[in-house]
């Protein structure tokens, strides 16, 4: 069984964790192993390459290193570390460390939730998490990309947008006196730990502020919990926040998104992934406008970063299948 | 002539700078001073005080100061200061120091803004500057608020939102690859020096993010005379984001003015103050939501402030005929 003796491996670093798995060129998994955040532009790449070194060796546990025959890693700044000669350095020395001998890709986390999505060499990847970014994706390259301009300029309708735009209508029910509402009382008790309002509501208005700026800005991402669990209640200013973040994502993707197209769309981040109203609005959105475009979500990004890897080995003849077999449809 | 023995003096201090005018009870100005910025939030109060003896002795040069019997401040942060016993020292001492006896009162910059647009004691003042904010007066006191959140959570409809928004479409277009207009245009040449877009244009997106990231976020505001001067000429993309900041500040002013007033409204703010499309924009607004509201413009806060010292005085019988003569209808 000699497709059995060799192996590729794939890796998603993400900002809160590192996942690698091994398969073989069948779908078959070997190892997997998982390690803390590895970002290269938020934690720096000597770091990033630490927690990659850990996965690598977890998942290469009970597998010959020497018979992993390719191997690709996702991840944010994918560019920049191809730009940096030390970074790029601590990653090869990782790679070296874990006994892998065989070369390695670099691929943004954008192609790679995409690849986890579908295995058509064409299509769209929209991300909503913290932030918000739509690429084009042509051959399994990335192509175009619109907005992930960050939280001052852009990433509209991610979670950063959502937690900004819930605080600000709290802020405006204080300046009118009007009586918070389910989602504007939730953010009142996540921000000041009460939701009860001063005798001067300017106090509270004040004491708020003070509360979203004493941290990063982009800290406002995490109120997005709160936008979505009262529009899942049907909460009707969430569930407006919900509609309009829905069409700024879909605004994003018909920057890049020629009218009519019918590649996929995968839908990644973790506003997307999970079952929330914010993915159902999304879906509901891009199927107005794209009507015959496949709707897909984003998967095991490991898995994808390892397919990404096995498709282009002359033993796999059938790329598309290998995939369905990583990724059966629900 | 015993009133022109006395006087009152009046001190607008502001950012920028800081003005002081000596006047008589029947508004005659008998002398005028300006100094630095001396906005005691953004500089210290003890460095906001020695501005403020700058522009008192310059006012008082040809006037004895022991025969000022009313003073009235005007500055942003005014309760801060009140709050502060050493910036409020500070003061004092200037005050001394300038050789003035008589009490001073200190006022929120908005409320001498609403006075020297009017002196009904009752109405609106809206403001908007780099940020935006407005006001209820109340007998001549500063009552609810709306906005002047700040820019990461308000200020909507300021310069601050006009210079984002102007990115943001800047930005937008150069994902979509659309050729650039008139405001996208100046906006790529004030931040990157030229309006040539790479071949790849991702590059000019990075650049420009990273042209706005270099400095604090407010400095957007220096976008926003491109906006005006843009919409003036008849910009499309410029007079879309003029009439939708005009909204929002309406808006904010809905959050605290009854529907059906006809109290005064005071515009106020380098954006208001001047001839500019969005002062006409939101004049239109503030006409059609509250059609029997007289709308005045704010004029000399050092005159208003001065106006508000001598309004409570007994010798001043007629305060609205003094408002008047210092503010005569254009």
């Amino acid at each position: 069984m000699p497709k059995l003796d060799t192996a590729v491996v794939g890796l998603d670093i993400g900002g809160t964790s590192t996942r690698a798995t091994v398969l073989t060129l069948t779908g078959q998994r070997l190892g997997s192993g998982r390690a803390g955040g590895g970002n290269p532009t938020s934690h720096g790449a000597e770091r990033a390459a630490v927690e990659l070194l850990t996965a690598l060796r977890e998942a290469l546990s009970d597998f010959d290193p020497a018979r992993v025959v390719a191997g690709t890693i996702g991840l944010a700044g994918a560019g920049r570390l191809l730009a940096d000669p030390a970074g790029r350095a601590a990653f090869d020395q990782a790679w070296q460390d874990a006994g892998l001998r065989c070369p390695y890709a670099v691929h943004g986390d954008a192609l790679v939730a995409y690849a986890s999505g579908t295995a058509a060499p064409d299509g769209t990847v929209l991300i909503a998490g913290t932030g918000a970014i739509t690429a084009q994706v042509r051959d399994l390259r990335l192509d175009r990309i619109a907005d992930g301009h960050g939280w001052l300029l852009g990433d509209a309708g991610s979670g950063f947008w959502l937690g900004r735009e819930a605080v600000r209508r709290l802020l405006a029910d204080l300046d009118a006196g009007r009586t918070p509402g389910t989602l504007a009382t939730a953010v009142l008790t996540e921000l000041l730990g009460s939701a009860e309002i001063a005798s001067r509501p300017r106090a509270t208005v004040d004491a708020t502020i003070q509360a979203v700026t004493r941290r990063a800005p982009v800290e406002l991402a995490r109120l997005a919990p709160l936008v979505v669990d009262a529009a899942t209640h049907g909460e009707p200013v969430a569930t407006a926040l919900i509609t309009e973040a829905a069409a700024h994502l879909a605004e994003s993707v018909g920057r890049i998104r020629a009218a009519g197209a019918v590649t996929p769309v995968v839908l990644g981040g973790g506003l997307l992934t999970a079952d929330t109203p914010l993915a159902a609005a999304v879906r509901v959105e891009i199927a107005r406008q794209w009507p015959d475009a496949p709707l897909r979500t984003a998967g095991d990004g490991a898995a994808a970063a390892a397919w990404l890897a096995a498709r282009d080995l002359p033993e796999v003849t059938d790329p598309a299948a290998l995939h369905a077999r990583l990724f059966p449809a629900p």
